[in-house]
């Protein structure tokens, strides 16, 4: 098997008018992400909205994906689910389809100790039909600390990696120093891009990046020139990326932000699976002026998506008018 | 409707030894609990571990509970699902099955704006058929702060109460304070049996404490007693639960000492649906141990379960004896 | 030594225009305090500004006040100097003027393991010539855990009391249950007024508390209906006082709020120690109209300091008219 | 004036048996640190101890170092006194002595709003007779949001530079996006080690890093490597640090372990301001061994200080050479 690598992008569900999950549509983002060369599709993570789908959902959205990429890119499929028998259900799922591996949050809801979140993890290792990636995200999930990464890094070969969103580089570091000597097949993933740069700097071996699926020609920029040590021009954008992912961040509830951005390259995200608030619902057309502007500036062409924008009731044409007008003075 | 009052149990839930829901046990449970005197039934919440069952087994657990209590006291169900969709799908189930109310905790997983958890509630309680208790536990899932349960209270004929398992008794003052004198028929259940007396006394209608299902009597007498202003009684049994309560909570992740607490009085919760780290299986033997001689010196019969404690490896017929003997030891 | 009981004021410290400390005005607060009945005054806490006061400020504060009160009451004096021999030192000045005991903070500033906090509180209590109240504010300083409470509470004859500000009472009632049973002469202060009723109906022996300067007449009243059994007028005016409360401490930083409130009772607290921003300046007629119709409400007497009220710019004679005549509108 | 650049070096305090300042030892320090190329020294910061200092004893560190270092390297001096006078004397004295600037952390004891911080930062700036670096420290702190911190660097000339020891590289890099193109001459220092190299890499302009008062050497070359582009050696070398840095820094409450890591390069830190715990003594030889055994790997050579060694009890000469023989095997 081949060490995980790259940029995987943590797709949205896009949904129907009836909030069911929208199948052309997930095939079509799907391909475009292909076509633009990203290495990998990364379903059923925090941007996947695992956590708002049922059961059933989690393995139609693996489905289709596994389906549409048919074997082009490999597929890192989030499989956090309710019990390790239900995890498990979805590992083996997961092989059936032909996916690279599985990545798994640390338990959520209650705060558990370290020890027993070893054992959580150790329990699915030791029965995983396919390779696990260990996901850390502690604003949302109990957090896995180094030392037990480690130890779970030494003892289960099914452990090939981790992803990490705690924002934290010294974290990143530390875990780079205490597992990359002694396990050099390990795969670490970065999951937040204001320290893509530095990450990938330092050791990262790729990425599992929300502005991805926005702007993929950009993160794929970025992780070349990284690589190829072209240091300047991978500071130049990972600057320029901090100011478009900090609107799509911050604008809505995660991942709102990122479907506005969906929204904006051509793509039908839906409605949302978890209400607007008002506040939200107002600030909606500013958030979209704001990051089609950025994304014009760019140089990428923004689409606006005619169905979308009919089916949100405070969207009329001529705000979208206005939109691009004010997008077309500011770039005039 | 009558408005809700007294001490809801959140029950465990029992499993077989192949780790699915032991319906008969459930049943045992529910019912001893009812003759003990326990003023309504609490499924689907932390303690019952509704994030670690199915969909389809949390529907389980009510149906079963529903039609053993029988009407003989009410129903308060978890309804915390995924999607707005689903929770007003359990909505429906529990309205159906005649629960007196559902309750519902702050959407978990993503950190959400206050205003987007107002929507949220404000969505369901729009269309829900049953009453609505809104669940307040920050340490497992956003918080639901004051002003926006004030506006809720205010707003949605729906809501009819709150659970507060915050710890922070300045939160339920202050929520008194805010929205009884306005709405005299919301009901105040304090979640967190520490403060079980004092905010008795302060103007809580009754509580939902974990500790009621391993020692109604005594929960019961405290409720009581407070309610008939015996406050030196009261605080005696309040300063005593705390000792049983530091023991269950701590004890083990939660909700496992608590299991635990249900085994000492002669109930089979059966294996954990989360794995035991070797540290919680090294100290199952003192804690049983340890709530034993608490369970035996608050005047309980401690009746070890057969069944749980052979299926238990490391607890053979010599340990039990043990703990046994210096129980009595002990207590001579 | 009698055992500390009642409520020890948390005086502010009034400073001349040219931000010295103003001795005249602080000696009307003292005796006028000490007029309205309190239990002690309690100088160089969180609300005396002690880490905005030189070292030879503190003193100067203690030896006023010491030398107003002369006696009438007793005296708790802050010491949470720089270090254990300024600790030392400022303790003997304080038991040299006849102090009751001094209140000794966590040490703030770095974050400490609890050990070492034990091992501070320790060699100070074993040199002390004064006895010493441990004074537990977590949100400023570091907290000190309820077994390290225990731990000095049982080996430290000087340790004779705890304060605690920490807004939990589930550690109030865990450290009387853990200490009080073994060790009855030690004194447990609530810090915190929004569980003043609670506090005292579990066994509190009395409190510091803020507002306590400024309606210490309200406080003395709640302090006396609760240790006289009178627990409906005591939940009232616990109600009433949490509207006060937090209207001084979430109207400015801490303990501006505060400063106004004196200023309602006739006091010039004069110029504050740390720069208000332009929010707080803009806010502060509002927060004295506030403040000024709560206390009328409450029965007190408003009588705008002139001197102060010319002082401060923004507050002209017509801004004072028609804050009374809005307070006097209201209570007509 | 000159930009802030490069190593500033946060000196510790030696102190002589009766615990006043050692003048002679803190004057070979400078000198040494001095000879070893770093590129300015930094008193009174949180390695300083200046919380556990006297306002006099403050003046004096500031003294004696700007006197040994007689102008050959800069001096950035930190000057978060009680108040703003007493700041701005600090200001003065820094200003006559010579220094370069003065560091200022964010108000630490009361939790404060982030427009009071900016008030006051700007009432400093507005009056002081030398730079200010703005010391971002929220573990011990308030801390300086961003959105503050810019406003004060486009409106305040005296405020040239910040040094942020948050760990956090997220916040430092938005800091950088945010300041930098607008002015130019605004000195961006990492104060965490941790992520030294990458700072640097994306743009710092220096550190002021506690390794450096004990491996200067190392902390210097690092500088080097990361200026000239030799990314391959500074990233070697981060990682080694990363492991002498967690040693020092988790090794004892902090500076602790810092002091150790002096007295391993042949200095007398001489007994600690605040009290080691009975763990922290028994601890003590171990860290030294360890400190040791990494320095040696480092190719520093270690010289305990005889004096040091003999007035720590737990410490016979027996001891040391047992450290000495152990450290010899590792290296053999």
């Amino acid at each position: 098997m081949r060490k995980l690598e790259g940029i995987f992008v943590p797709n949205i569900v896009p949904y129907t008018e009836k909030n069911r999950i929208h199948e052309a549509e997930l095939r079509r983002i799907v391909s475009w992400l292909i076509d633009k060369g990203v290495s990998g599709i990364y379903p059923n993570g925090s941007m996947g909205e695992f956590i708002r789908l049922s059961f059933e959902e989690r393995k139609e959205v693996i489905r289709i994906i596994a389906d549409e990429a048919d074997g082009r890119v490999p597929i890192l499929a989030g499989a956090a689910e309710a019990n390790v028998e239900a995890v498990l259900e979805m590992c083996a799922y997961c092989a059936e389809l032909g996916c690279r591996a599985v990545s798994i949050t640390g338990p959520y809801y209650y705060q558990l100790s370290q020890d027993s979140i070893e054992a959580y993890f150790r329990e699915i290792a030791a029965q995983s039909p396919i390779d696990i990636v260990v996901y850390n995200i502690p604003a949302f999930a109990n957090e896995i600390s180094i030392p037990i990464l480690k130890r779970l890094a030494m003892d289960c070969p099914r452990i090939v990696g981790t992803k990490d969103s705690s924002k934290d580089m010294c974290r990143f570091l530390n875990l780079l120093n205490e597992i990359k000597p002694q396990r050099p097949d390990f795969s670490f993933l970065i999951g937040w891009e204001e320290i893509m740069v530095p990450a990938l700097l330092m050791g990262a071996d790729g990425g599992t990046l929300s502005s991805a699926g926005v702007v993929p020609e950009a993160i794929m920029k970025i992780y070349h020139e990284t690589s190829n040590g072209n240091l300047n021009e991978a500071k130049r954008l990972q600057f320029k990326l901090l100011e478009l992912f900090n609107t799509m961040v911050h604008g809505l509830n995660f991942p709102g932000g990122f479907r506005i951005g969906y929204e904006m390259r051509g793509f039908e995200p839906g409605p949302p699976r978890f209400p607007l608030s008002d506040h939200e619902k107002n600030y909606l057309n500013e958030l979209r002026e704001r990051i089609a502007c950025m994304l014009e500036e760019c140089g990428f062409a923004v689409t606006l998506s005619k169905k979308t924008a009919s089916e949100t009731p405070t969207q009329s044409s001529e705000v979208i008018q206005d939109i691009v007008s004010k997008v077309m003075d500011k770039l005039n």
